[in-house]
């Protein structure tokens, strides 16, 4: 393995990854190292520098694709014959921007991607986006400049109580909805309703994000294992005592599991026994479901106001969107009206218009519809890919979400199979990496296996790499 | 005065401005009330109804768009002859959306805005605006849908950390900066850097929206009243022994003094004689100066990171962007890598990406000294006319920012007159409104003057109404 002299400057006038990429760039022009030497791991490479293992992709990322190096499957990174480079691209001043750029020129250098948030990029309606930007943007309309409706506009929330309503079975009016820039944020808003001091019981494994967010919120967190029929019994929350439970009814994360309506109704009733309980509902994918009746929310057969009911548009248009929205209950929204209203809304107006106009006008449902179709195509290509391979023991949570999960027969560690993965240029994640507390009694390991990103075909390409990972280790 | 029988839903299905709105139309088309009835006015009626006054506003505002009401100056709402009303409009199914679609329409029944954070629309660079928009939104560029980096984007926190140094002497680096959706959002996400009970010290009078954040954070909040010579006298903040202090020293809100030097080395290094001080600097509005050199950010003569620095695109762009940056100390980057590196970004891809290439073109230096220009007018315009009237005892804060004080000789108080003002169709506050503690030895009322909403004429038009309020009562 070759070995480089790199100098990190920590003023930050370069960013890291650039002076990471620039010393091995430079190693390899000037000739110090030759054609077909294997780099270090990107693992050992960030062990090495005190950097972060994402710094050290986003130099290798960079490297390959501006070819000077190449990734070979199963195998690492090694460096390419740069005679065929006969120009050396000079670096703009905005590295991350020329990056994307490059990014996009050589899609066979990217990952492919098989992690769980992944979403299908190749069919958002761009079309429309710009035309609905482009009208809302005339010189006249100053209203989009102005700043606005702190709890976010009325019309939006007037556009998502509807769908809310349709799609989902929640009951609510414009006046309960709270628009926020992500879930993250709407959770710490919360906690400004919800008080201090609160106890949360969450499901395990779940969101890793909206635990840390409880934890930075200075929440006490427990955690109750997921039962195989879906949600923690009652008894472990009597025992636990939470004020607040935090569950995904329609659709565990990542878990896949549906809660019974038995268990819904336990927990309602649960909730109203103490003035200070409350279930937040997070309601994060389930416009996606290939199989059977949509499963409505729980906030919808409720009738005590126990329910915070919180959704997202990250999956169902792009993550990039930042607009999440959260229905409070009316006594929620009372105190809402007198600590929270004079916040400013973090969602800017122009996002706003351009989501209630997508939602107004049907393309939403349209989009939601189309996307449904490509989902479920690609999620049976996956199952039935997966079929075919004797290491697959079982397949869990399928028939809704964007992701699978797939229980492995093999002698390898979750961690090993994530690793081997990734060297081979696929990015997919162990089970283990959701679990605040780990699990008693597991055999085999568990890998998530999201389908919203890569292609078909690139789902048979990356279940076939898979295969030689767990085959080549036998 | 006429009286109107109205019943309120409260079930939300239609708001409560439009059912206002719905009962007043029909009872004037219906020829239930005659032309040239006096309405009861928004206070009243808001009473009256138990809603809020804004509500009401509302409610008044679309009737006087549609031409049902009409407003006479310092006299109230009259019923207007409907007869040439040939052509009653069908509403919407989106109220909100009409109704500024008619203020538009109906630019001579606008308040007259002259609260300080008003800001001019009418000169916004909508064609770049479109244009950036359109090819950020081309088809293939993928990378507008991720998810991003969590902290903003690298090339926009670059660009702001260019012009942080450039414009405000600032010193940081890309890596030190969060964007954020609005600075209520950033203190909130900067009170989870800096740990609980917290102990934070005012000015007063002070941004009440950052007051009231402190509070809902949790942190004892307590306030001391700003010198004439700029600042808090260092004997007061030991007295009151806070962990930090919220400071607007380059253009303090609202009085719009300047602190000078010496003060602020004396409260750098109160600031360094204990780990857990620190200083928060919300450059709020510095953008704009009118004569004598830009003052430099307390940030920049900082060597011991005890500044924390917030900054806006509010003000410079237009509050609708909820676009806000935060320059950390290099100690509490650490804790927010360690912390808080896992939160989503609060603004949206495309928002960062434009205002990226709106400061990387230098669209935005441009856009900026052209508004420097046309507020510098507007400033003189108003010290010019306010010159002009004998009840005008001493202005404050002038030269700087958007809006100036006027302290006014006067047997009226100061929320008569913003009252007054209001009926007369202008919209104005009283110093009052921002204080958190009653000022001490105040003799006369003193109103905030915002400068960057009226035109030229219209804070002709504006100051002469205040005259007739004024004049009217002696």
């Amino acid at each position: 393995m070759i070995e480089f002299m790199i100098h990190l400057q920590g003023d930050g006038n370069i960013p890291l990854y650039e002076q990471i990429y620039e010393s091995i760039r430079k190693n390899i022009s000037d000739g110090k190292v030759s054609q077909g030497e294997k780099l270090p791991s990107t693992r050992f490479m960030a062990k090495y520098l005190q950097v972060s293992r994402s710094t050290v992709e986003l130099a290798y990322e960079q490297l390959l694709s501006e070819g000077y190096i190449e990734s070979q499957p199963c195998r690492g990174y090694y460096v390419c014959d740069i005679a065929d480079l006969y120009e050396l691209q000079e670096k703009s001043l905005y590295p991350k921007e020329n990056l994307e750029q490059e990014e996009i020129d050589s899609k066979e250098t990217k990952y492919l991607d098989f992690t769980a948030d992944g979403i299908d990029y190749k069919h958002f309606p761009f079309n429309i986006w710009r035309k609905i930007h482009k009208n809302l943007l005339l010189d006249d309309r100053d209203e989009i400049l102005l700043s606005g409706d702190g709890q976010g506009e009325y019309g939006l929330r007037n556009a998502i109580a509807k769908y809310l309503y349709q799609a989902r079975g929640v009951k609510c009016e414009p006046d309960d909805i709270v628009i926020g820039a992500g879930n993250e944020y709407l959770l710490i808003l919360l906690s400004q309703l919800l008080g201090e001091k609160k106890h949360v019981l969450m499901e395990n494994p779940t969101y890793l994000q909206a635990y840390r967010t409880f934890e930075n919120i200075g929440y006490q967190v427990s955690c109750v294992s997921v039962e195989e029929e879906g949600g923690i019994p009652l008894e472990k929350i009597r025992q636990v005592a939470p004020n607040l439970l935090y569950l995904m009814p329609s659709h565990q994360f990542p878990l896949g599991g549906v809660m019974p309506l038995k268990r819904r109704l336990e927990l309602l009733k649960w909730a109203t026994e103490d003035e200070g309980r409350f279930l937040i509902e997070d309601d994060h994918d389930s416009e996606y479901r290939y199989k059977g009746k949509p499963i409505p929310s729980l906030q919808g057969i409720d009738s005590h106001g126990k329910v915070i009911y919180l959704g997202t548009f990250s999956k169902s248009i792009a993550p990039s969107l930042r607009v999440s929205y959260m229905v409070l209950p009316k006594d929620l929204k009372k105190v809402y009206e007198e600590r929270c209203a004079f916040y400013s809304t973090t969602v800017s107006r122009l996002s706003q218009d351009v989501l209630r106009v997508f939602l107004e006008e049907g393309h939403f449902g349209r989009h939601l519809n189309k996307m449904r179709g490509i989902y479920r195509n690609k999620h049976d290509k996956l199952v039935s890919v997966l079929k075919k391979y004797p290491w697959v023991k079982k397949i869990h949570g399928d028939n809704a979400g964007l992701h699978l999960l797939v229980e492995i027969e093999t002698t390898m560690e979750e961690n090993e199979i994530v690793e081997k993965a990734r060297e081979c240029g696929m990015k997919l994640e162990g089970l283990s990496a959701y679990e605040v507390m780990e699990q008693k009694g597991e055999c085999f390991p568990t890998i998530l296996l999201g389908y919203g990103n890569p292609s078909e075909e690139e789902i048979e390409q990356g279940m076939e790499l898979l295969n030689q990972i767990l085959t080549a280790q036998k």
